[in-house]
């Protein structure tokens, strides 16, 4: 009994990286896609990210399975409880990759970012690749420099989201409506990728060392 | 212990009852705040969002205790999971409001949204307000009926937002960047806290009906 569960555990485990892994090909593609214009790989992050809603419901029923069927308590019921969380997490960092994605296919065969900011979103693009790069590395080896990584990252994506946002209302910038509109959402929905690879961040500190920091792993 | 367990997941009902009035009352301030611009409430929605962060923490932490001193199956733990799910959507709508209610503060003593788009912002503003009523009233009487208003004000939710931001694509529409950002991201944030009221809905209606119908509850 005991062995199945951890053989269980290890599944449940290798779900979330195998989520990861797949969220972080998302957003290397829809990185991609948005600074070449290149609507073939927007649209593989579009078709894939079903794949990725897949999976989370796998892992939503895998933990529902596992507390029924084991009844664990303690950092076993806290490790499943956290995968929950970090599933959902990683499922809406893929929907924010796919409205990446979408944005890049719209403007095609134009870039859907102007070359005033191209460095802003290279800039996003890398951390938020980083990011995920971090996420999976924590998944696979709960190695905490992980975590501080994405905790710097996620810095980065605040800094450069909020560049981006002034820079919208500086009376220098002249770009279209449809210009401003995609910078600033954009930029939002990479400042949001990196909030949730915060809150992953933390849950899984938590379960390490089981201290939460004064703060809540908000995901 | 039956009994006790009875007691406590009703008390982990009128926690989720609890948030999803402090989330209506949230988004009936920002919405006040936003649309007469009134800095008094947009401080009182920023101000009691943390009430909101420590219920949620109060239900997850309960969510975790019930299973592990109680370890049910079944429907009971299906209701449990649902309640994490749920209070993490009920505290993202709060947030969603909050930043709506930020909007409102930093913009005053103006108007955040040009008299050019009251009409639309006052339509979002209703239909957000109902679906937190709708949302209060599932989670208090479980009536179905509710879950089909909470659709059909995401539905208007969803029109109302694509027709803000058209409009802002019209090359007859003159407002400054700063309306046009507010405008994007302010719509943007009501249709999110339709999306997390149909997703609360799901869960509900799961758990009343055993009923997916081929759409996962995506919260």
């Amino acid at each position: 009994m005991r062995t199945l569960f951890t053989a269980e555990m290890s599944e449940l485990a290798d779900d979330l990286i195998a989520m990861g892994r797949h969220v972080e090909t998302a957003i290397n593609r829809a990185n991609e896609a948005l600074l070449t214009a290149n609507v073939e790989l927007a649209q593989s992050v579009i078709a894939d990210d079903a794949r990725l809603d897949d999976i989370e419901e796998t892992v939503d029923e895998r933990c529902v399975l596992l507390i029924a069927q084991q009844q664990p308590v303690g950092l076993d019921l806290r490790t499943i409880i956290s995968a929950l969380r970090i599933s959902a997490a990683l499922e809406r960092m893929g929907d924010l990759a796919q409205h990446i994605a979408e944005a890049a296919r719209r403007a095609y065969p134009d870039s859907a970012i102007p070359e005033s900011h191209h460095a802003i979103f290279e800039g996003l693009a890398a951390a938020a690749a980083e990011t995920a790069t971090a996420v999976v590395g924590l998944l696979e080896t709960r190695d905490l420099n992980a975590a501080a990584a994405i905790v710097s990252d996620d810095d980065k994506l605040d800094d450069l989201h909020s560049q981006a946002y002034q820079s919208l209302l500086d009376p220098a910038f002249n770009g279209t409506t449809q210009e401003t509109l995609d910078i600033a959402l954009m930029a939002r929905f990479y400042e949001r990728i990196g909030d949730h690879a915060v809150g992953i961040s933390r849950r899984i500190v938590y379960l390490v060392t089981g201290d939460h920091k004064g703060d809540r792993a908000r995901i």
